[in-house]
């Protein structure tokens, strides 16, 4: 492939190898029978997007309100918006359903439920939540078996003219990604749904409307064995994959779509150093690898058709410097091998992280002709 | 001060301690009798450098040729490119120097001298090139006692008619963050400055010219006692300093000028977790501070006036999720005292990573008045 006239460093996304993880995924949704709404978090990337939507999701989740104001405007309606509403979003939240997008919410208190509710009846009009709910402990949600969970709901259906509609529960297992084998995962995945679904059914016993249950992980998505009870699944990571899911066994090193191209400008040779125009900018600061079984340092390299060389990684960066070790290559291998100028790609610790550095990718098909897809970043 | 209409996660700049950071380090360079190039590579932002201008900066250093065309554009005409330099980018350097761009360029080995001396012939032009010294082992760099040092220069003047010329030398003791007592960065101060100034001299004594002396970090700038042979200083960080630099000791918390404006959406009460809406999408994922004295996390929280709360850091961060710990807060007051909806401010580990996340900066003076300035990213 002729990268050369690409100036480094460059995120370049292998469109095949994306389109694999966006089949695969979907395959496996459909087979375990419940609907899929991929999170764009990931990419941040209309194309990419459109390729999940053609493959059959439906709807999408994000994690910020300018990803849904973003997608819908390029006519995306069925948007969750994943992280805890507060009462300072709530104008813009609006602003988005008056303009036709069927914006769903979230939140895990009776407090932060509360306040939807009021702002809501103060402007005529009835927000769709969901409450949040905590399977794994690891971050946000309501205790399935709380009775925080039943005034959580509670506060969202006080009025009958209310302005918060409870419609679903959704949970997210991020413990997934501490684990890394196939028993631990279908028990965090089985976990993840039983929990939920636990949720669910408390809601609907206590006499309120529950007709959707979301869960997911790309860990968990790919792990669960059954997904009774639950009515769609959302995952982020896998449309690209990296190497901290290479640890946690759900993809191979040869799945990841996303590489950042790179050049190399030096070397000291006395160290088995390699120095790249790729830093921690280029890569992110992601260390994600670091307590996992196999440490990448900040990106495992690629020649510059993407095969991994072995016992070549990046060990350090700088702001726009990358300092890759070969342990075992002469002095004037290094300088011969990797001369100044040579090209190379490293695999991503943390595809969302290293992906979130780049105001656009390099899409390369198996052909080798190169499009360049935009996305967007902030808030 | 009235933030509230401020969506966050934000990137804030109190203009006054940038202000006092900007006078300090222009005083020290000052009184030292060299001039002062600052790195522009941490804020990215017109607004800033031009205060930094206004203060007496002569030049500037870039990481990217990004930055270059972008203060070129400006009005910005002495720049510093201050990363290696390789043939695929020559043309934008080029380009940029024949629109009247007085760009430095550097490189550290005789094969990358030849490939810009080739390339400069070849364009019947004449680059500025300065040679990158090794003076701590941290990087990039040619040792000033080897061999090398003089073939790389050798590289640079092979004909009368070169498409090069060698001007200087310059060096960055990146070492210094890992140090943290007066006495060793004074140390280390006087190794960047000793050795770099020994490199210009071989040269010289080899019949090169070699008339720049170009030395500089943050932690070194501040605690140099003696500059003599160096003709010019360059830093960065110090415009807004951070966590990292706060234990280094070249700065007080309350010197950081950069803060992220988040909201909380939420808590944990058993766990003493308080969550916001600053994930590591808003922090960075830097865990600079990991190694050093006092370990941050992914940040020191501060109340909404910029004040630091005594013992809540975040703790643990995911991409718009960040989890503060507030230790000895029973679960009540964590509800009361950090209710859904209350804002807090979170110092950064790394401004230049931090920053790096954010389209813009909101900045605010001591009269809380509040401007936006945009800053860019990308290659």
């Amino acid at each position: 492939m002729n990268l050369t006239s690409i100036s480094t460093p460059a995120a370049l996304v292998d469109t095949q190898k994306m389109q694999h993880n966006i089949d695969r995924m979907q395959a496996r949704v459909n087979e375990l029978g419940v609907a899929f709404r991929p999170h764009v978090k990931t990419t941040k990337c209309l194309p990419i997007v459109e390729a999940q939507r053609v493959a059959g999701a439906r709807g999408i989740t994000v994690s910020t309100l300018k990803e849904a104001e973003q997608f819908f405007s390029a006519g995306v309606t069925d948007i969750l918006y994943a992280v805890g509403m507060v009462a300072t979003k709530l104008p813009q939240a609006l602003a988005l359903r008056l303009r036709g997008c069927d914006l769903k919410i979230i939140c895990d208190s009776a407090a932060a439920a509360q306040a939807i509710s009021q702002y809501g009846q103060q402007h005529s009009h009835t927000f769709e939540v969901w409450l949040e709910i905590d399977t794994d402990g690891h971050r946000s949600g309501l205790k399935p078996e709380s009775e925080a969970l039943i005034e959580a709901g509670r506060a969202l259906i006080v009025s009958a003219n209310g302005g918060a509609r409870l419609n679903g529960v959704m949970t997210h297992a991020g413990a997934s990604y501490d684990l890394c084998t196939p028993q631990a995962l279908q028990a965090i995945a089985e976990q993840e749904r039983s929990l939920c679904v636990r949720a669910a059914e408390r809601l609907r016993a206590a006499g309120m409307s529950c007709s959707v249950v979301s869960v997911g992980s790309t860990p968990t998505a790919l792990s669960a064995t059954s997904l009774a009870g639950v009515t769609e699944v959302r995952a982020g990571v896998y449309v690209f994959f990296d190497l901290v899911m290479t640890n946690i066994g759900v993809c191979d090193v040869s799945n990841i779509a996303l590489s950042v191209l790179t050049t190399v400008i030096g070397h000291q040779p006395e160290k088995n150093w390699i120095i790249v125009d790729a830093g921690w900018m280029a890569m992110s600061r992601d260390r994600g690898t670091q307590k996992q079984a196999c440490d990448y340092g900040y990106g495992q390299v690629c020649d510059v058709d993407g095969h991994p060389i072995q016992g070549l990684v990046m060990t350090s960066a700088n702001q726009e410097h990358g300092i890759i070790t070969a342990p075992s290559v002469s002095a004037d291998d290094l300088r011969s091998r990797y001369a100044v100028g040579r090209q190379l790609r490293v695999l991503p610790n943390h595809a969302c992280a290293t992906a979130a550095q780049y105001p656009e990718y390099v899409a390369f098909d198996s052909a080798g002709a190169t499009q360049t897809w935009p996305r967007f970043y902030g808030w």
